[in-house]
């Protein structure tokens, strides 16, 4: 498969006027969601009722849309459900390695890692007590921080702000070596490059899909359970449809086949519907060409911002090994930046304290826009066009 | 405000030729959802992409669409938001109340509860180790048994099964005086009955609204806190929505105020954009109406299928304060009797091993439906409809 990247463009509905560079946070819309999500609430849920269930294929969703994630992120078919939210996610696999590793105390990150995945790390511990620590230190110190007292790594692979990459498979073979095992967030992975959980050997990932699997705001998360662990892995979060027979309604809990057990309650169809009609898009694209095409996107905004812009540091890792799909630059005024530069219909976006992202989605983003943007920033920047008080204003959510 | 149950009726699109008694599994399509959902996807999301978060208020409506769940559940405004699913929310509300009770190890739960609620416990008990425990008695017994051991009840209101309520003021109030919290599932009573939770001093509760709310499949669920536990009760699942500033990007986690700790991560906005529009139709309703209508029309079902079927036996109790908005039978050949019933127009469902489960939602239910449904279930049972092979294969979800 050759992919057409022309073809995917055509795929999403796009305002006129804007160029998107913030389908890292938010994917746009896939011109199928509507009809999709549509007939899902008035052929589905409105004729068919409670029967939906089977009759729509309800009830089987998560695991089916989850099987289409995993040829996305390199992982075996029957391995992947959808649920939730990925914090929720992150607590799952976090409390099924940590029990599978008894003995030992340590969940291992990064500074770097996204706040919520240190945060629902912090819940658990507290929440286990007698003992249990969570232990970050510096990104580029993870591979020497994995030692025999660490019970699981939880590493977002690509740094959220600088879209540093770290290495899945060196990680996890070291991981593995010392007796630890590792849950991986995808968050800036799944759909942005050729992710292989299966290759790297790695035990959990868990991801989000908003982002460049563009299932809208607030879609359904995806975890992973590797299959050597499927059958034996605890859920903490043991509820009725991870459960061997849900609808026996047993009072007992016994926990259905593989991954199955990581379902939780019931499931959204109406996002899932939304998610399910957004990865159409990607029955069309290899990942091997997303991820040198997203390289180059990459690279030629690099190169043309730092050929204008010499106050625009660039904090994101300059080898392409150790990236992800975006590129970012740090500014003591990057707020005020962003906002202009939003103003002029380009939308990437702040991260705190002082990082311009931008995001680079080949599905809908090709190489005049990248052009067009990193001129757009260079007038911003060559003029101080965001030295004006209303681009200094906060808003709430940047 | 007197309510108009013919114009609730006339704001929800049934299919044709169906009597529908199953919203207390999944409540029918209200009109306003479709176009609400579509607006949502394209006029939001398409157009607005990641400024919807502001702009369309999304980042808000937990928060908000709560506060419309609040009036209907007797909750102090500002007490209530939405997320994740109702198995969540259990474990999150378990999970802040045993710590809020050092010293005490037990969660006191009953038979009847729905297995989710007894799975999610017992999850928490398993991850807590160290002597916490999961004890479970008869519903009947749930009173005497609250003693000075209980950390915590974990009592759903309302019966899945034989539709029992239990006395969430006596039972709140027992709690109370043996040094106990509560948190009290309303499945199957928001939406359904005139619930007090403030009157009752309830500590916790959680619900979901795909059923009475008629959110649609996968419709998130609420979490209340009362407001003198609000600031105190520690997020155990402390996702990054939940925190003081989530846009700050700590790596430490501080508990945002009140309630909003209780949210984990994006909400998904699809599903609540389905439940702000079904919402719509509560903004017509007195809940002591809606009650008294509920009642009535459940004992005029009952009478008529007393009068006409010996062979059901009723397992609700008779005493309407003692029951929620539903009627329940039992019957050998529940299962067969029920898949007749549907094939004929009546949609109730049927709930291991022997229960055939009917609900009475007064919003689009009326007394011309009940007497149809109870001589259509008459026939069947007076000509042995139900006893073909068709009737007997065990459909998977039922």
């Amino acid at each position: 498969m050759t992919t057409d990247f022309d073809a995917t463009k055509a795929m999403f509905d796009l305002p006129e006027g804007v160029i998107y560079l913030d389908g890292n946070s938010l994917g746009p819309l896939p011109r199928g969601v509507a009809d999709r999500v549509g007939r899902a609430i008035t052929a589905e849920w409105g004729q068919m009722l409670i029967t939906g269930w089977n009759k729509a294929g309800w009830m089987d969703m998560p695991a089916r849309v989850g099987d289409r994630i995993a040829r996305l992120i390199g992982a075996e078919p029957g391995h992947v459900v959808m649920g939730d939210t990925l914090s929720i996610k992150v607590y799952q696999a976090l409390a099924s390695a940590l029990e599978m590793n008894p003995g030992r105390k340590v969940i291992l990150s990064d500074t770097g890692n996204f706040p919520s995945d240190l945060y629902m790390a912090d819940g658990l511990v507290r929440t286990l007590g007698q003992g249990y620590a969570l232990r970050t230190v510096a990104p580029e110190d993870v591979l020497d921080a994995i030692d025999d007292t660490v019970a699981v790594t939880l590493i977002t692979e690509v740094d959220y702000r600088t879209g540093r990459r770290h290495d899945m498979k060196a990680i996890t073979a070291r991981a593995h070596a010392m007796g630890a095992l590792t849950v991986w967030d995808l968050a800036h992975s799944a759909g942005a490059l050729d992710c292989d959980l299966s290759g790297a050997q790695a035990d959990f990932a868990v991801g989000c899909t908003y982002k460049y699997l563009n299932s809208g705001p607030g879609g359904p998360a995806f975890i992973y359970v590797a299959p050597r662990h499927a059958d034996r892995a605890r859920p903490a979060l043991s509820g009725w449809l991870g459960h061997a027979a849900p609808f026996a309604f047993d009072l007992d809990y016994r926990p259905g086949a593989g991954i199955e057990r990581m379902r939780v309650g019931t499931p959204p169809i109406l996002q899932l519907a939304a998610l399910d009609a957004a990865l159409d898009v990607w029955d069309h694209v290899a990942m091997a060409d997303l991820r040198a095409r997203s390289l180059a996107l990459s690279d030629a905004f690099i190169a043309a911002v730092e050929r204008a812009c010499p106050d625009l540091t660039l904090t994101t890792p300059r080898d392409p090994a150790m990236r992800g799909s975006q590129a970012s630059f740090r500014h003591p005024q990057g707020y005020a930046i962003m906002q202009s530069l939003i103003a002029r219909g380009v939308i990437g976006d702040f991260r705190a304290p002082d990082i311009l992202r931008f995001g680079f989605t080949p599905l809908f983003i090709g190489f005049d826009e990248v052009e067009r943007a990193a001129t757009i920033l260079a007038e911003v920047m060559a003029n101080r066009l965001w030295d004006r008080p209303e681009y200094h204003a906060r808003a709430k959510v940047t």
